[in-house]
């Protein structure tokens, strides 16, 4: 009997779990639940007759090994930082597994031993990275075998509120890390290329450097461009494309007043903020800008350039960042202090609905002629504990830890799903349960390419 | 015989050498100078007749305490990295050590044992940091004798080029460590507080966040804030002020268009320029740039938020960084680029002559009055050897050298020029050698305080 492991059972891991204990009942699997918190891992059991589940120190070596070794197939659903144990023992005892995180160095050395036991290692297999792969590829493999070439890839992701839910000035609430939203863009110099020309972003740029997307019956978007766009050349063999650019989608008006807060230092987490304690978010506001007798909201809007009244000041004004209300934090860097104000405004109510969005916008040439296709995804959350996010991550992990437990998966190695034989039959799935794509395609005529460089 | 040994002999040890080799002939005192270069020591050997000159590579252990031996005092003019090795062997043959390097982690890590030695360590010796200490605690001194305290304390240092030597639209030219120009403000926040206010500038903020100084005779200047200005307040023990501000000072005009280039990205140091083998000057810029049909000067002005004719435009054009000439460097950082440029542009003349500037500008309070000093210096270069930056480094360490062989110092240990005993005749040395400091004090009315927080 096959036995599928499930490691890590927070929120994001709940539509994996309820995948797989459907799949493992209909070709008699075994599903295996484990967590370090005992009261997450109580709730599967009760509610999964079918699914077992208990807990672990995954840095125990003997109790992650002894765990395993019954194992046919692990998916990690664990924090990144802990793969590398698990992969280390998955290779030792010569079990397949699955993660939603990216391919690292230290994995990447592991690259021929995986091979060598004839084993999978599929990585990057969530939503972004994981369904962007397999979407991209899907439609670029598509291009090819008709003969043509891909001259311009551009790709947007987002993890937004659904219509309705998206109730705030800024339209958005925390789906995610919230410190990684706080120090987004903070990893290095984002770079691309558009129409044959390298770009370079330094974070402090990030915010209004914006491409505008359009969501059929969802309206507008903003978008920033994300960290190293170019690896993607590589990566799905665009090298003949003149633009490749991925990007991070918004709503609009986001990142404008976003943007503010880059531009004062807001973000930044290198330091502690002295005399924090005896702070007020006026005050500390206040320490980002130049001396002035006038107001804050005076300062402030003056400062970064705006209107008083503009929407940016308003987005502001409503996060409290200007208001007399005491930090209470002992130590705090400035990304810190953002992020436990931003904690108390974006929160997320219990009956609100998570949104995931993504198109990709690629431009192919065929002979003489240019064509452009649009393709876009929006999925929504369902319950609390089903939201969008879960969804696109854990269900590409569940259909593809199915189709290598059914044997279907030729492919041995570390890889992500840009094969073939993984992204179709996953996409196709995933389409049934309306986590699909709509697409677009028109004729693009020369001029509308942009033959003027600058 | 007393020796003084005289590590390091670049140019800016051109005025210390002078100097000691008078103090040497008048006291009796063998004078030694070592470097690295054969041709450096040779010229000196050549100039001067009671001073020997000899090659030595720091780093050899054996060679370095061989030299060492015969001296009774080092003064390090050696980049600030090689100064661990200088400090040990001094503690190791009791050699009083002089510097103009600033305090680091290393060396304090010594102070025990150089005070169990009854040794002197002096350091920050130069122009900034030392002219700067040795003025300002004299004023600060002052004060305190008179029963009054420091409510306010700023101070603006500059190394610029002389009037008549300008003669550029940025009014500067190197006369430091290019290198350091174009990174200057890296190093993190820069922090301050201003009436009662902290303040915190990310680097990208940092060119717009200027102060005004004016020099008698000498006209405006601009500055802006240097890294941590609030360790002054224990250095100086200035307890009670309400503002601590340290700036470098710049022609007018200099750090808006340099702002320019650091919103860009254009001084970043941490990832190598893609293709920049191939590039041009106006191609790298471009790189920074959005997406635009209009010309590389439209685009870029407006970018930043000025008009195409306006003076900082001027001098970025005048820079050569539209220019479609070829970089021709292999590998480089965006820094690297910069640097390489602007080396070919502020490069100065044989005959040009730098100038440093110094301003002070202290409130204080004695009973019910206000008052504030302004204390200026201005010092040029005299001929190519000789500059300003040469003789405000290297007199105030030859002065010191002097009182330590003269045993005037009663201080042992690890110091800083803040005592009174040190200060007060390097000081008033300095003063005969025209390198002083004109004062202007002013009774200050309530309202020109700003009694108003923001």
């Amino acid at each position: 009997m096959k036995k599928v492991l499930i490691l890590g059972a927070g929120r994001s891991a709940a539509a994996l779990i309820d995948y797989m204990s459907q799949e493992g009942e209909r070709n008699d699997w075994q599903v295996q639940v484990v967590d370090a918190a005992p009261d997450i891992i109580e709730q599967y059991e009760r509610k999964y007759e079918n699914v077992q589940a208990s807990q672990l120190d995954v840095l125990d070596d003997n109790a992650r090994e002894n765990l395993l070794q019954s194992a046919s197939l692990v998916i990690s659903m664990l924090p990144a930082r802990f793969h590398i144990h698990v992969a280390e023992s998955c290779i030792k005892l010569k079990i397949h597994l699955l993660t939603a995180s990216y391919v690292d160095e230290e994995v990447q050395q592991l690259e021929e031993q995986i091979k060598k036991q004839g084993l999978i290692f599929l990585y990057e297999c969530g939503l972004d990275p994981g369904i962007d792969h397999m979407s991209a590829m899907q439609m670029i493999d598509n291009i090819r075998q008709k003969g043509g070439h891909v001259t311009s890839f551009q790709s947007f992701c987002g993890g937004l509120m659904a219509p309705g839910s998206d109730d705030n000035p800024w339209r958005y609430k925390f789906t995610w890390n919230p410190r990684n939203v706080v120090l987004a863009g903070k990893g290095g110099t984002a770079q691309y290329i558009y129409k044959g020309i390298y770009k370079n972003i330094p974070h402090h740029q990030l915010f209004k450097r914006l491409t505008m997307v359009e969501i059929p019956e969802y309206g507008d978007f903003e978008s920033y461009p994300n960290r190293d766009s170019l690896k993607y050349r590589e990566l799905y063999g665009l090298y003949k494309a003149e633009t490749i650019l991925r990007g991070t989608l918004r709503r609009p008006g986001f990142c404008s007043a976003w943007h503010a807060f880059v531009q004062l230092g807001l973000t930044d987490d290198s330091y502690q903020v002295r005399n924090v304690e005896n702070m007020t978010y006026a005050e500390f506001t206040r320490s980002y800008l130049p001396y002035s007798k006038d107001d804050l909201l005076t300062n402030f809007s003056r400062y970064i350039g705006v209107d008083i009244s503009s929407e940016v000041m308003q987005r502001i004004k409503w996060l409290g960042i200007l208001d007399d209300k005491p930090i209470r934090l002992q130590k705090a860097t400035p990304a810190q202090v953002m992020q436990q104000l931003l904690e108390s405004r974006w929160q997320a109510r219990q009956e609100d609905k998570d949104m995931i969005v993504m198109q990709h916008q690629i431009e192919y040439q065929i002979k003489d002629e240019h064509k452009k296709i649009t393709s876009s995804l929006v999925s929504t959350g369902e319950i609390a504990n089903l939201s969008g996010m879960a969804k696109t991550v854990g269900y590409p992990l569940g259909i593809a830890a199915k189709l290598i437990l059914q044997d279907k998966i030729k492919e041995r190695g570390l890889m992500i799903p840009i094969h073939q034989e993984i992204y179709a039959p996953v996409l196709e799935e995933l389409k049934k349960m309306n986590i699909k794509f709509i697409d677009k395609e028109e004729s693009l005529t020369p001029m509308s390419e942009g033959q003027f460089k600058s």
